[in-house]
């Protein structure tokens, strides 16, 4: 058998959630990363033109693969050549992609902790050692280049997300750089995962490409872009390991679904409608930190961007998991504990996604106050 | 970096095929195992339901997994609990699923040669070890109980496949009740790839399931179901490995489209329809094999089942590839060089896919026939 992995236990609180709503129970649904702003609307039109028109055949949309290239260029003024782009069924096979192609069983990958639950288990899933890094407040809950510099043994690899998950912040341009000389020097390759690229709410978002042509880089429709089910994601690898790249998704994967190929395209220059999106997420965050305080949740991390509020409930409890189960039970508001994305301290931590509708934060909000405020603060 | 692989050399076939009609030459497709049969016309109903009606958030369809519980219940009487079920991306994913779930790094897993090419790569990629085992005409292709039994060491695992890719061989009951038993006596975990079921010519098509409960089985709907590029399928797991797989699916992959679960669903319910594109494929097989003593192909593997045709093409080249790069170039028509299937024989051998549309399979006959007329026999 292959190693065993933790279960993503927000999705627990999420089964037990649709077991309420099934019993009739009104539910609010911030355990999960899942724009609530529908797919754009040039991108639904052409998916009903797809549907009747195109024979949906196995299909690598060269148009695609050109406009992301373009996007690249636009965005981070980098030259990526169209070949060194895989189009995948979301970010999760590319995250496969990317580490299976980089790294040899053994190799130890450093990471930062608190960070996307999937990363560890992905990494233990094909056989490499996740080093985490503790990354407290005082660093932002990212990995410095510090951080990475000290790790010994050296590691291979290093994943950076940047807006991360579960916290939202933004590694500002000089510790990009910073990380990428720290790997350049010590050979270590860079997997930068920039899903959340696009959901920013101040500081400037780069891309890990600008800094170290030799990193692989994972994104995909499912955020900014608001097309999650779709399954369309995509891999940019470095030039030495796109043709490798290429003979393993033709043999792990395959293409992604061609009537989201068609639809991603479209959605690409649908940018004044999905920067509508980004002005509701904002609205929802400024609604959140206002209310935070209310809640006695001080001490949270800088949501710079993504859709994500990780805070401290230590006043509250030490056992996150029955903290959101409690809290899904008593209000119909699901969240994610933050076991999920630190296995040390998360215990001590929650996280809410604000990707829902205004009326719905709003509507949480009146859930969550009186909720919070009738806990009691035994662990303060 | 990770395992070297081997490309898979028809795609290089079909990206000259894709050169050769941009510039204007008519090409027939023989080289890919893509049914040129639309989707059902209830599915992409649906779709169009969906796109206007559905959020299309990540999603797992209770109700698709209960229908193809169902599904083995009607077709093998064979239960099975909807849990055991994963929706995954189309059939690779799955196959990805079950082996790095199933196995440890170093395991050995045997299969036969000739084979799905992506079988190799994939266990390459996964640093698991192939253990090939030449199956010859006298085996058709497949690898019986008692090769499997022979083999020492006694291999971690076998993956079966029934119909074959790229011989189309069906393996009869008995046989593969002889098979489950050398598993079980061995403790050799089966992999049974069943991608190719629904599409026989005559033999009685069985699943795995029937003779080993312990086994995983991969289906899609890539294949019968004709909805290769919606990126549907699916793995069922054996009681004692369903929580595994649907831990490393949560993380590995997350969900498949929710428009194509939709579809595939009302997919399931279009029998009639789909079993008149089979009614297709056996016109076609029919054509062509009334054809092949014409090209001289007097050699080949018999195709109870799939879609395709593994001739033995000895007489005319030891080089496949350069075989059916020759004959791209003076026919317009795309097929498939041995050497993908099998890195030992596979120079004397070529697949012809015929899941094009009759009228498309006349017309590559009416080109085949003089072209192989001309064709040296230096190699009889």
């Amino acid at each position: 058998m292959g190693q065993d992995i933790d279960p993503f236990r927000a999705i627990s609180v999420s089964k037990r959630a649709h077991d309420l709503k099934a019993e009739g129970r009104r539910i609010l649904h911030m355990e999960f990363g899942q724009p609530s702003t529908p797919a754009p609307k040039a991108a639904i039109a052409k998916a009903h033109d797809v549907l009747d028109t195109d024979p949906m055949g196995y299909w690598e949309s060269r148009p695609l693969k050109e406009r992301i290239a373009q996007y690249y260029k636009q965005h981070h003024g980098v030259d990526v050549r169209p070949g060194r782009i895989t189009l995948t069924c979301g970010a999760s096979p590319a995250l496969v992609l990317a580490l299976s192609t980089a790294f040899n069983p053994g190799d130890r990958v450093a990471l930062a902790r608190p960070g996307y639950v999937a990363y560890r288990n992905t990494l233990r899933a094909l056989n490499l050692e996740p080093v985490e890094i503790a990354c407290g407040e005082e660093a932002r809950y990212q990995l410095s280049a510090a951080a990475l510099d000290a790790i010994d043994p050296v590691p291979a690899g290093v994943i950076i997300a940047s807006p991360a998950n579960p916290t939202g912040t933004i590694i500002p341009a000089d510790d990009l750089a910073a990380l990428a000389d720290v790997a350049k020097r010590k050979n270590i390759r860079i997997i930068s995962d920039e899903i959340y690229h696009g959901l920013s709410y101040g500081p400037e978002i780069r891309s890990m490409l600008e800094f170290d042509p030799d990193a692989y880089i994972v994104n995909s429709f499912s955020k900014y872009f608001s097309m999650p089910a779709w399954r369309l994601g995509w891999l940019v690898s470095p030039e030495d390991g796109a043709e490798r790249t290429s003979a393993y998704v033709g043999n792990l994967f395959l293409t992604p679904p061609s009537l989201s190929q068609h639809a991603g395209l479209a959605a690409m220059d649908s940018t004044e409608e999905l920067d509508g999106h980004v002005d509701v997420y904002r609205r929802n965050r400024e609604l959140m930190l206002e209310a935070l305080p209310r809640l006695g949740l001080e001490k949270i991390a800088p949501p710079d961007g993504a859709f994500y509020i990780y805070a401290d409930i230590s006043k509250y409890t030490d056992d996150s998991l029955s903290f959101c189960l409690k809290l899904l039970e008593e209000t119909g508001i699901a969240t994610a504990p933050g076991v999920d994305f630190d296995p040390v301290l998360g215990h001590k931590f929650m996280r809410f996604s604000f990707a829902l509708s205004t009326p719905q934060i709003e509507e949480a909000i009146s859930l969550l106050e009186p909720w919070f405020a009738a806990q009691p603060q035994s662990h303060a």
